[in-house]
């Protein structure tokens, strides 16, 4: 039952956003669910959409009018909304094919004379120029400086915490070096000065790390750079003796963080200086800011396409990194798959033990996303998360998924098996192994450079179209080394998109592969192992590239099944046990562990 | 040796050639191998550049200066264009990686107050404009009305035969609807106007033919269309009493192809008129002429998407068409691999052998390209066409690669099969297995709505991708219905170009599947059959599809080995096989070729 006292809070916060849209003669007001630099995940402080509607959901973009008041969210969070926003007269609108959209209900409702307003830091600049577009189209007009909510929201403070240097023996390049690279790309591309509001892109740039958002180790921060200097936005509060000193050391200026938008409004331009940024990365009001006094080239994110190609230091630690995160999960494994035929085991309980394995890690210093640990049919939920409310008690029977990565001094990782927990019925072992060998045909790929993910995806997926199956997600995406667990440009998918420009992958990029199958109601399955691309032969017909595994955790026996895997498939299944098996022993301690690596990592015989 | 007596006719050609740029005023002029709609084959009216350079290659575009002359063209000419052009005085620029583009020439060599010349009516409008945008940037002018070599060249004739029209019984659609379907998607784009010079497409959407292009039934022809009017621009000496009474009786007002241009010049437009037009498609010519007087819309050619989706009738007919076809094929293959053991049997006397067997098949209009049949090593020169020169002798060893297709009333076919004459190597075998192997596989697809070729065109390849092999080019492309044996705009191919727009694949389009391997100085092997994209299951992940083959000619035995193929391999050739044997058992007539049938179909055990 809806609590009273929650619905009337909602309501007269809605009042109060009314009386100050009245005061600022604003017709609609837009609020979304993202941070000042469009992050993954969003800091307490930037939850105004959750603290004027009482929705929870991590996706939702409110807007509000003088009578009404509607909420967007995808499917994920329809039940959870609707619950949600029980009287608090907040309508659920769909984010769904054949559902209008926010921009055509604008479209539809906007008339001339009408304002809408927004906060144009928590919008990037693609969608502000659209919403601009449609405004324009109506006559109607756009106010995209005033935070309302925040004038009336006692809110959390906005996190601020330590910012320390990740050593040049770690990131295997100095940011000197990173800097001079930009700049030779900048002045390369006619541009004059270069800025960016992406915070993994910052981090990588000058090799800090911070704890600002939540599993991703970045600072609040922006960055404008020019050839001869280079300014580093952030919470002085943030930075110590030690670390100023470091920036001294590489000639980076640090300004206060909330001094950006000054900066950026009181800096003098010459008549032909270009800024370079990406407007998918960028706020709409620091893009208006800036194409109001300058040129500014949007360009594909430059430093985002570094970052993602990991140099040798780098991937020598991350190598290293994945070996110890996959011996913590071969434990666990191994662990949980006695331990609920005797013990209480919940999937947050089960999450927590996990969780603490890699506590012990060397380098460990936080989780790289929430441990997803979900069992039977929570598990056909892509994003579950296990709340006091759903917890389930995991019994021998059926299966568990669990998805979950660290961030280590070494590396971010990522891996979800999915284990077995007692007996399986045929369509869950048939399920399995056909994702078992969707994911190996794909870690197996030889492709000429050149290919893109969407060249590739069909090697996981086909065995499930196959049986007019599918799974609602990509097939893999880039990881951060010791920064977000996703990061771009590149990505495994299928799916084309008009004008959307697509990376071609490279030797030292990382990939996840994690295809997976979920049936509502009854289980769910993904598998992901971490692949890196490396180089195999080159020819007349070009370079040839490989995946390398980085994850070395066996895939589930007791849910293997000949019957349902090819001679091939099962060769690439024994080849990889054999490599678990050679890399993880040496780790393992208890006979217990060895003995039950062995069996798991058998050959399987055909 | 070169014939004295021709290379002075080039240097004299080349003479008067300058002679007219002095009078002129041009400093270079560039001649492309294009007719005026960008067709796939030219004929001999249109060979400018030809008639000057002397190259007789399919590809090459020549740039005449007052004192040098250049001529680009790809790896498959370079030696016949280097013997074609000695004594010419002509050089030879390579069209491959790492050399010079026509364009990066010009950049370099043109200066303030020059003038480059060219045909504009041979140039699409896309090219033209890039050329425009060269000269601009270096403060140079293009002058694209002259077509200097006509005023020197006693060409052969314009083509000129008879139009016929291609009953609804066999197209399935009358013109009237879909002009109707047209008129719809030009209101839709608020276009006023729609101009097309795409031969088939113009073809197709008046459900009439011709013969003006080598093996494409296509009339020289011109459409321009508003709500009301139709206006088709063809040889008025190509039209017949009755066709003439067909294009009244459907409301469509011809016009000699003569006076296309002055029709435009001299065409009315209103104010906020709107032509729609596909720059890709047009020539420079039409496009300057239309863009200076009215407002000109691009987009994706819309009759090519029409096209591509075949209706029921064309497919029921395409199918039988490809059913007779392919007994032809049956017939030549049981043929040839017994001739070579006792008669004299050539390139081009095998080819001609399969063209009287098509010859024979009912509605036969034409070859849909000229055969290509490659013995030995002249079989990995892809666009091998056999000359007198090169026309090899067949044996009892080695394999014939053979690439064909006709033109027929009820559709237009194409096929490759490599057919075995005798002992093969075990590298010869294995490649052949690699290539079968990956042509099943895709055929075997099954995928989600919503994938491109781009998707697909791995499945073909992978095999060979693993073997650090690959063929340098597409997979597969669409093919007409009575039209050219190339269309698009779907394909199959794997290479990420930025910007380019790729087609989704949809029922009813049909798509050639022919991965190939080609060791230089070695052999050659390609298999083609056609597949039409069909309808699979539809369910909540959306309408999935799958391919249906429209070809059915066996694979060779003789070159199918057990240890180069997995066990679905096998399974996907004894499927293939039993249909082959079912579909084509009925046509043949005599007890050889029945038992040759049984022999090539019986099922692989494994």
């Amino acid at each position: 039952m809806q609590n009273k006292k929650y619905m009337n809070i909602y309501l007269k916060r809605l009042q109060r956003l009314r009386d100050l849209m009245q005061k600022y003669h604003i017709d609609y007001y837009l609020i979304t669910t993202q941070d000042y630099h469009n992050s993954e995940y969003v800091h307490d402080y930037f939850k105004e959409r959750e603290y004027i509607s009482g929705f929870t959901g991590s996706n939702g973009t409110l807007l509000v009018s003088m009578q009404e008041a509607y909420l967007w969210t995808d499917g994920r969070y329809y039940l959870q909304a609707e619950s949600e926003l029980k009287d608090t007269t907040i309508m659920l609108c769909k984010q769904e094919k054949g559902h209008a959209t926010i921009e055509d209900f604008l479209e539809e409702r906007m008339t001339s004379g009408q304002c809408l307003g927004c906060y144009g830091q928590c919008l990037t600049a693609a969608y502000g120029e659209k919403l601009e577009k449609i405004c324009e189209n109506y006559q109607a007009s756009i106010k995209s400086d005033l935070d309302l909510p925040r004038m009336m929201w006692d809110s959390p403070d906005m996190p601020c915490n330590p910012i320390w240097v990740l050593e040049d023996r770690y990131t295997g390049k100095s940011s000197k070096s990173k800097l001079k690279e930009l700049r030779d790309w900048l002045s390369q591309k006619g541009g004059k000065y270069y800025f960016s509001s992406k915070l993994d892109d910052i981090m990588w740039l000058y090799n800090i790390r911070g704890n600002d958002v939540e599993c991703n180790p970045v600072a609040l921060s922006y960055t404008w750079i020019s050839e001869k200097e280079a300014y580093l936005f952030i919470q002085k509060r943030a930075v110590t003796k030690e670390v100023q000193k470091y920036f001294e050391e590489n000639e980076i200026t640090v300004v206060d963080y909330t001094e950006t938008m000054d900066f950026i409004k009181a800096f003098t331009f010459q008549k032909d200086d270009v800024v370079v940024l990406h407007k998918k990365n960028i706020s709409y009001s620091f893009y208006k800011a800036l194409s109001a006094k300058t040129n500014v080239l949007d360009e594909q994110n430059i430093l985002e396409k570094y970052k993602s190609i990991k140099n040798k230091t780098e991937l020598e630690h991350i190598r290293e990194a994945y070996l110890y995160d996959s011996v913590a999960v071969c434990r666990f494994i191994a662990w949980v798959k006695e331990a609920v035929k005797t013990d209480t085991v919940t999937e947050i309980s089960a999450a927590t033990y996990l969780d603490d394995l890699r506590k012990e890690l060397p380098g460990f210093l936080g989780l790289s996303f929430p441990t997803i640990c979900g069992y039977k049919e929570n598990a056909a939920i892509v994003h579950y998360e296990a709340t006091p409310k759903t917890n389930k008690k995991l019994k021998p029977e059926g299966m568990l998924l669990v998805d979950s990565g660290g961030q280590y001094l070494k590396g971010t990782t990522d891996v979800t098996r999915t284990i077995v927990l007692g007996r399986l019925t045929e369509e869950e072992k048939e399920m399995y192994c056909a994702v078992v060998a969707g994911m190996l045909r794909l870690a197996d790929a030889v492709f000429l450079e050149g290919c893109t993910g969407r060249n590739l995806d069909i090697l996981a997926r086909e065995l499930l179209w196959k049986r007019a199956l599918d799974y609602k997600h990509g097939t893999g995406h880039g990881i951060g080394h010791v920064l977000n667990v996703h990061e771009g440009p590149q990505s495994l998918r299928w799916n084309y998109i008009e004008n959307m420009t697509e990376t071609i992958l490279c030797s030292g990029m990382l990939l996840s592969d994690e295809p997976g199958i979920y049936l509502a109601g009854k289980f769910g399955i993904r598998l992901e192992n971490i692949l890196e691309v490396t180089e195999d032969k080159q020819n007349e017909y070009g370079q040839f590239l490989k995946f390398h595994p980085l994850t070395y955790v066996p895939l589930d026996r007791d849910a293997l099944d000949k019957k349902y895997l090819s001679k091939d498939d099962i060769l690439r299944i024994n080849k990889y046990h054999q490599n678990v098996y050679q890399k993880i022993l040496p780790f393992l301690t208890s006979e217990a562990e060895k003995e039950w690596l062995r069996n798991e990592t058998n050959p399987i015989d055909f």
